[in-house]
């Protein structure tokens, strides 16, 4: 089944809140079989919400509203979708019993704002709000269904899972499944290239998403049940493995710096960091992820060079020598920390990250990576300079090197 | 003037990425007098798309769409519009050598797809990407301007602001100016009770906005030039400024850690930050800002005791006595820092970020921060557990924390 959503809110028009209730719903739907065609946000004005209202309809038999059920002659959706739907309001007495109930413990004054909030159109399917006074509702007259949730995300949130989900399956015909492969390594039209034939399917599909210099593909398939919906994904996530081999970091595995956590945590090691450029934001995302403390030892920010001196001890004709950005600075600074942090393995970056700094020899987004076992130090030179590419890119894409070389690293120890 | 925003997305009606595009274009059309009417999302399919401008033409006469630019087979925002508006593509030279160059740098091939980036309909009004390879347009045509701007922020958000609004200003009638001022230590609700009479106005108005942990407040007046705006401004900022005292960390300056770098550079003083629970975040926030180098010295993120002993010297009886997250080991951890960075200043941060680690003596969210000056060791102690706030919420307070510590000491040094 199709469905529109539409929002209600002034506030969302004039960038004052992020509209994170078309998001939630977005995701959810597919999971039940019903896919999302367009998103409207419309401001607290019942003409304009019943056009969008009617022209949602026009469209698809299932329309989906967040917004205006609260007590300000602001809210107004009930009173729209029960005129669109040529339906009178009718009093719901146990709504009306909650209602003065939670006034009466909270010690205020029921208004008759406040009572507006008991009145439904008739025929209406209550969805109760276990964290707030204005309940949803749903309403299905003539083949069309519309489902009103409240704005407050923490609200509309609890009540779509508990009471709408329920409500909604009559609608699904089916179940949707996907998977996130994850690749490191390869930009998007590199993968796209490479798996051009297999994106051409409609059922399982395969898609890419860029995220900040990674490549997400999402195998989706839809089928009666779970298990013939993985039964039509499998033979296609497999191929995808098989065409990208280690450019793939993971499968349904969130990030890059959880899986390098995993890793950590299923070999029994720990690392220690020696950041320049990057500033503390390799730690930063690596204890992002709650029991970082499992594989974290330590990391040194070291931003000048004297403090690659004192913390690490990187020989300063070592740094006056070849250059804080260099590769012998990088292998030092990687070995020193996971000596001062007596680690299993110790990583190193040092870089440009601009917009000054740069120099002919050196220029921005040139960024030396290192990764010491104790026996062995490897090392990766990048170079992400280029226009569009500012500091929080090279930053963020020299972090994302030395996880993916964590990752490859541990990939090929036993467990 | 009216306008819609239409964003172009698959991925957004999958609920994939949040849309922060229409919030972003939502804020900043107002202040050059342009009034938001609606949001529309559609997914990448030009039949639909197509629709959907039609559609937020028959209501206003300015539509503003994000994402579809890009070189996949899925970014036909450009062929649809130039269909709509009934003009050909034509190609466009100085953006295909700028295509040609990008790669050329890069060291990539050029493929056909790339080459569709640098065609436009006939007429258009190229909008320059500094941050990628597809630049944006405005075209206008029998009383009608569409305006396409890319789907990623970081190449959005600039050419909104570089391109976009000098173009979108003959539509403007008079200048919106607004000031930012930036509380912290203060929640939203007694900051509006502190302010309420000055949030009646309508021009000025002051209107606040819940950032993490902090409130900004916003001035805006609208005028018929920027003076006269400033003449309407400086009244109300001067009695909100006297109002909050030193609870603004500034005026317009953007952020917490650009204003703390800012009083770092003018009172000549570099730090050494040793952070535990926030686990480089302030090192992070910090050297985001380019100039960082310049107030940095070195930040070690002690996230094990043994580090906290090993890079710091913590005592370890110190540790075992009171515990890593207490009064005592923060000032230790300010004084090591400061002693091995060999900084001005030393700030030390230790506590709960959870979910796990608590206990009823030190419960999640339990902070210490401490910042020494070799003379003096100043202490803090905070809660942020409570119901709704996770562990990204308290790192990101701590931090804060740690920085306005900062900015109150440095407020009261001479320049």
């Amino acid at each position: 089944m199709d469905a529109e959503i539409l929002c209600v809110g002034t506030e969302i028009l004039l960038g004052n809140i992020q509209n994170t209730n078309a998001r939630f719903l977005s995701e959810k739907l597919p999971l039940i079989g019903i896919n999302v065609f367009r998103h409207t946000v419309v401001g607290d004005n019942p003409a304009r919400l019943k056009a969008a209202l009617s022209e949602s309809f026009s469209r698809v038999d299932l329309v989906i509203t967040t917004g205006g059920l609260g007590p300000t002659c602001d809210d107004l959706t009930k009173e729209t979708v029960a005129d669109l739907f040529g339906v009178p309001m009718k009093l719901h007495e146990p709504t009306m019993e909650h209602i003065t109930e939670t006034f009466r413990q909270l010690g205020r004054e029921l208004t008759e704002n406040n009572k507006k909030q008991a009145y439904f159109p008739e025929g209406a399917h209550i969805l109760r709000n276990r964290y707030g006074t204005a309940p949803g509702f749903a309403l299905s007259k003539g083949g069309r269904t519309v489902l009103l949730l409240p704005g407050p995300p923490r609200e509309m949130e609890p009540m779509f899972m508990e009471e709408a989900v329920p409500y909604l399956s009559r609608f699904s015909d089916g179940v949707i499944r996907s998977h996130d492969i994850h690749l490191f390594g390869i930009g998007e039209s590199a993968a796209e290239a490479m798996l051009r034939d297999l994106m051409q399917g409609a059922n399982p599909s395969l898609a890419p998403y860029a995220k900040t210099g990674e490549v997400l593909l999402r195998a989706t398939a839809k089928a009666e049940n779970a298990e013939k919906a993985d039964e039509l994904l499998r033979p296609l996530v497999d191929e995808v493995l098989r065409r990208v081999g280690r450019l793939c970091y993971g499968v349904d595995c969130g990030s890059l710096e959880r899986r390098v956590q995993e890793l950590l945590l299923s070999r029994g090691m720990r690392i220690a960091l020696a950041e320049s450029c990057t500033g503390g934001l390799t730690a930063k995302r690596l204890t992002d992820l709650p029991g970082a403390s499992g594989v974290l030892e330590c990391a040194a920010v070291t931003y000048s060079n004297e403090s690659k001196t004192r913390l690490l001890g990187v020989p300063e004709r070592v740094i006056a020598r070849y250059g804080a950005v260099s590769l012998q600075v990088a292998c030092l600074m990687a070995k020193g920390a996971r000596r001062v942090g007596n680690a299993d393995l110790g990583v190193g970056i040092t870089g440009i990250a601009g917009p000054d700094g740069g120099s002919p020899e050196k220029p921005v987004g040139l960024v030396h990576i290192a990764l010491s076992d104790g026996r062995i130090t490897w090392h990766k030179e990048i170079h992400l300079g280029s226009p569009g590419r500012d500091r929080a890119y090279i930053r963020h894409i020299s972090a994302s090197h030395a996880l993916d070389m964590l990752r490859r690293y541990l990939e090929n120890k036993p467990e």
